[in-house]
């Protein structure tokens, strides 16, 4: 079948489906979800033998350790998946929430409450627990879910759809509230990518080529989630016993992920005091260095090596032990600094200013703005969301790390007993 | 110059003119508008001259009446345009707004507080009053505003985006935050929604084709407005006497706009009573009719003319005195044609059943559900926004009329004395 076609089908169902999920109390879509963890754990078997013909074939075609580990089942990540969705179930419930309301002169009640988007289309790689992950939040906020792994995960995410759909079929959602789109070709991504008005929304979860692929191609809405290229400035005032460990946990705690900092921004009245402790920090803990030249020199004089930092160093979100770090002249050049390298993720800033802290926020233009704390807290766990499916890096609906809220839309309900319009 | 590169030029002045919004109070922001205001009346001749420049032009192009009554700006218009700038000017500052705190086990207070999202595009038509309207929404929300409006308004727009800057001139704000994108041709249009990272988003106001060509070419982020299938569903248990009323007033009290009416359903318990007197206000009041057969006979029984509606008539927006009557079986019925045919705009139901409005609602994905009343007041006025920048009819980031809050995304603000992540 042709793609377009074929996903034509599978969103008019989902569309069925979802409208059994918006009549679906809290209390059905909680059990849904408990249903599908205990179908999880009593099939773990299955599913760790289905995990393992994937990953026969991932050694087979030469992915590395790091890739085969995402791809990687055990029973023991199984009840880490299963435990997932039972805390997702007991999450306050997204829907139905009254954001806001007033009474008209005229006497209508106007009220703005959430509701579910309805059909949404996950675009992720060959991490299998994400197919359970984000069905469950997706199954909370009401939404009908589509989706696409990849097919080195194929067979994992057959099983595990097959799992969840038979865990729907005692209840009162129908079990094509969950579907998964087969990941032979390429084609079948860029027909979701493309069913605008049969697919509310699309959210890309995976590596920075993944992500710019779905917002170039997509007509559908999406939500682009992803790069960080964040900074820690050190303010004229900051308490440098904070900054240190601030920055060496921002850029070393977990330097893969998005949320660790590249760059290090020091305000010249501190420099002289800050940067030799900061440097040398950084380097015992294996830091690889670009600096400026006033950096650049104090290292020099440590004998710890540092390059000289060019406007691709700037701009880069290392991933790995290294980074950037530059001499400012004032909390406002390093705000420029920010706004002219930055992806406007999260920015740190150190100071026991409050009008410096003020002033920062109102100049930084990011999803989080993180004050004499860790770069690495933008985190939905860590924020207390309960569950993240993933961390928005535009503007537009939502910002930061999206929880169940984030997965809803909203509707305004008019109640009158007859008013018309003069 | 290139319309790219002449793009980005704006798109750069506009972005160091969003920094110093970021930095403004409310108060500067409520007196630039208020400057603006004064400075639309004093220079109302200047105006007038210059938009007589812009009629001439559409009258010698053969611009229609109506089209040529949207270009016009009289001494009384501008006085309006002036007092609208004087009302936005009063409203509530929808920035800085916490939307959610809470503090955390270690210590760590979270903010999310609304903010500006920089730098916005306005892709409009030959309404010169947009101009002023947008750019003031744009200011008192804190953007900088690239205002594209049509080439046949270029007179008028140059002169009102000319005073409007020299107001600024005695600001804080950057005379930049407000910016004309010429409109000789189509190529600088291209270029403002090509201009992803340099642009944060872009609203088109205007028809249907407009909206349709923004929203497919467009790679920055942007809100689409417009369209309006809207119907009205007399439920079985309906007081009859509110939804002649609703009816009418939801057809015939300004058809051309998108929250006008274009299709009655009507529950088969009533329709025998309800029919009649229905068809009859409806030619009354000069609609022409299409219907299903059920409605059809009983407008042939009033020697009312009543063409059979086609799959095409359940579709169409008509903006004129036209109408679809259908008899649905249930209340789902009502809700599966709904979601066939409709645009997700809005959606009236009159029932007295409180049973059936709330399964209404859970089944209508729209914008606004209208209960016991007229779908014209899915509209920013009417309910209480004070000002509307356009009625969003997607499901991201704003739903419905859209005032200052939807021109605003969120930071969040984690404060902590120290804290990192283990």
């Amino acid at each position: 079948m042709e793609a377009r076609t074929l996903i034509s089908q599978l969103a008019a169902r989902a569309r069925i489906a979802s409208r059994t999920l918006s009549v679906a109390t809290t209390q059905e879509r909680r059990s849904a979800l408990l249903a599908i963890a205990d179908a999880i754990e009593l099939r773990s078997n299955e599913i760790v033998a289905a995990n393992e013909v994937d990953m026969k074939r991932g050694r087979e075609s030469g992915l590395n350790s790091q890739l085969l580990d995402r791809l990687l089942l055990t029973p023991e990540r199984i009840v880490g998946i299963a435990n997932g969705a039972r805390q997702v179930s007991q999450l306050e419930d997204p829907l139905g929430k009254t954001l806001r309301q007033s009474t008209l002169p005229n006497g209508l009640a106007l009220k703005q409450i959430t509701v579910p988007f309805g059909v949404i289309g996950m675009v992720y790689e060959a991490r299998p627990n994400v197919t359970v992950d984000a069905a469950v939040i997706l199954l909370m906020s009401g939404n009908a879910a589509l989706l696409r792994g990849s097919s080195s995960a194929a067979s994992s995410n057959a099983i595990l759809v097959d799992v969840m759909r038979q865990a729907l079929s005692n209840s009162s959602i129908s079990i094509d509230a969950i579907q998964l789109v087969p990941s032979e070709d390429r084609e079948t991504v860029k027909a979701l990518l493309n069913a605008r008005g049969e697919v509310d929304l699309v959210i890309p979860r995976g590596s920075a080529a993944l992500i710019r692929m779905v917002v170039d191609e997509s007509s559908v809405p999406t939500i682009e989630t992803g790069a960080g290229v964040c900074h820690v400035y050190v303010d004229e005032f900051a308490d440098l016993s904070k900054a240190l460990p601030i920055l060496i946990n921002s850029k070393t705690h977990r330097p893969s992920v998005c949320n660790a900092a590249e760059t290090l921004l020091v305000h010249k009245a501190v420099a002289e005091e800050f940067l030799p402790i900061a440097l040398k920090a950084l380097s015992d803990a294996g830091v690889v260095l670009h600096g400026d030249l006033a950096s650049q020199k104090v290292a020099q004089s440590l004998g710890i090596e540092c390059a000289l930092a060019t406007d691709e160093n700037w701009c880069t979100e290392y991933g790995v032990l290294e980074m950037n770090v530059g001499v400012v002249d004032s909390l406002d050049s390093a705000s420029e600094h920010i706004a002219k390298y930055g992806t406007q993720h999260t920015e740190a800033i150190v100071s026991e200013s409050d009008a410096s802290v003020q002033r920062f926020i109102a100049l930084s233009d990011c999803a989080a703005v993180m004050i004499n704390t860790s770069t690495r807290f933008t985190d939905g766990e860590q924020m207390g969301f309960g569950a993240e499916i993933g961390i928005s890096n535009q503007k537009l609906h939502a910002r930061g790390p999206m929880g169940l809220e984030a997965m809803t839309t909203t509707t305004w309900i008019v109640s009158g007993n007859g008013q018309i319009r003069s």
